[in-house]
């Protein structure tokens, strides 16, 4: 039986967030109902609220960096029990099916993966799903992540999208003792990008167009900083790194990076779909084997995986814990990068 | 003491080659002295006897598809004897102890390689490597390869380049049995890399702009052929291919092509260098962890392995030989694809 939940979201792309009412499923067999504690806040739910990227469909309730408590389980559910603490990333179903989905890699379903937020919602077909700023959420347990004892609930949020995003490629390209990387852009992806592969044992640089993010970049664990407008830096640097993870969510020349990899190495976006411009000169990446690739969140199992290797390093997000009220404004200073370095939704406030 | 051999050559940019005598150095410790038998005849060649890439330096003397017959060896050569039948490739010389080098990818050397031909000469600083097109070459050992007994020695010259260029991705991109993969272009490399997928154990398609291609392609073993002019044809292959390799030597259009990619797929351009157009979109490879990188023929453990399973599979070019006095013709023929698929210079002519 269908239930209705109190949530924060948007009826329109020029309207502030709201509190509304929205549905939730009822707990199907394989369902495991969740209380939300605590919500981080992603660039994606800003532009899924704004329809920055088209195809939005109202009321939309962002929200897909969730952490909370079960409350139920459905009868075919053997992982969690009432009371366990879980979590759920951008993904809430997929087919399960395809060649994709039989390797884990649910993030690449050919068939499409159901988001989180504003996904096609596959038990109310009328409805899109609905994210985590909302009191709570219904999941099929193969989606649920477990949560490891001993973190910091709030600052876990950020793992399941800034985290996975970040681990996935560190992990696909290998990276480990002994690898040399490099890290594009100091935001909520960036600063996991580098408490992750120095969880991993590599070296780790920072590309900054400044000085301003230096202090900050060494405090969180990186090797070095790199001033990329510094021609004189950026030659220094030459065929060093064995993968360099970009965060940058806008277009950016990424030919003086690749310049940067050493032979065989992988520049891996994480941040920016659309058209590279400038070109991109193939001189480099022929004479050096020099990779370009994308990469989009990860899979469920590597997603456990990370949140484990979190546990056991005690690595979370550095965060700025918000109420619920204050998400107009925390989207505001987002915009202006003035964040460090993610918002985290301390959902109890939706029940102020 | 330096000695002179015959070699066909061009005095500059805009003037045919034609006979002419050079210089090679006296036979040291760990030299290898080869009386050449046949010589491929590359893109490279053309491209560098008429200064098309700037930084030629004349006389040259192209030539980087080197079989021949051993007539002396340094005292200190263990692996060579004189009537050994041995080849070489691009490269003839690089700094031995880069790490790049110490990973036996010489190809890379951070110091640059000694190109075969135009390279600068570490032995005779005064002069630029000379080719192939020549009575014999003296070459280090280090760079000098074993050719397999059995093979059709002119139709194995030109494994030294489109051979090893092909191979070299395949091997380093894992395909093997179970591996789709995909080749643009019928050239010189696109022809060799169909026949070394396939002997690897591959599925193997070839994209090609027009039909009049498809029944080459299927004789040379592809299992299938997309044309990629026609939209339906590559909408039924979106998704499908583990490795692409991209033997156009021009610029095109990537986007297309991309499409066509496995999830953590990887196009591989081993023939253009130059700057991107029309413009990557980074979408596809974000949302499927697909990748673009370059290849440049390969390293000299690598090349020996090329040509030892060519010897075991019985692989070798599809080749029409010249005579040396025809070599300005046969690159006239070669700027209009009028070749199947590779020219190999018979050396014996040079003595006519």
């Amino acid at each position: 039986m269908q239930q209705t939940v109190k949530a924060y979201g948007t009826p329109a792309a020029d309207a502030p967030l709201r509190e509304m009412t929205i549905p939730r499923r009822s707990v199907g067999a394989k369902d495991v109902e969740i209380e939300i504690l605590y919500c981080g806040v992603c660039h994606s739910d800003l532009h899924t609220a704004r329809n920055d990227w088209g195809g939005t469909v109202y009321p939309a309730v962002p929200g897909h960096e969730i952490v909370g408590r079960v409350v139920s389980v459905g009868s075919d559910v053997t992982c969690f029990a009432p009371g366990d603490i879980a979590a759920v990333g951008c993904l809430v179903d997929s087919c399960r099916t395809c060649k994709n989905c039989a390797q884990d890699l649910e993030q690449y379903c050919t068939n499409g993966f159901t988001g989180t937020y504003n996904g096609k919602d596959k038990h109310m077909p009328e409805l899109r799903t609905y994210g985590g700023y909302s009191g709570k959420v219904v999941v099929d347990d193969h989606f649920v992540l477990k949560v490891p004892a001993g973190l910091d609930l709030a600052a876990t949020a950020p793992l399941l999208c800034a985290g996975i995003t970040t681990w996935s490629p560190l992990r696909h390209w290998k990276v480990g003792p002994g690898s040399t990387i490099a890290v594009v852009g100091l935001g909520g992806l960036g600063h996991m990008a580098i408490k992750l592969a120095k969880g991993l044992g590599a070296h780790v640089a920072l590309f900054s167009r400044s000085e301003s993010k230096t202090q900050d970049a060494l405090d969180l664990g990186a090797d070095r900083v790199v001033i990329s407008t510094r021609q004189e830096e950026m030659d220094a640097v030459a065929g060093t790194f064995d993968v360099i993870i970009d965060t940058v969510p806008y277009v950016h020349d990424l030919n003086s990076y690749i310049k940067t990899l050493s032979a065989s190495g992988t520049l891996v976006l994480v941040g920016f779909l659309g058209d590279l411009q400038p070109m991109l000169n193939t001189a480099p990446m022929v004479i050096g084997r020099k990779a370009i690739s994308g990469s989009l969140i990860g899979g469920i199992a590597e997603t456990q995986e990370m949140l484990d290797f979190c546990g056991e390093h005690n690595i979370t997000a550095d965060i700025e814990l918000i109420n619920m009220q204050d998400i107009n404004d925390a989207y505001e200073r987002m915009l202006k990068s003035d964040v460090r370095y993610r918002f985290v939704i301390d959902m109890a406030s939706l029940k102020n």
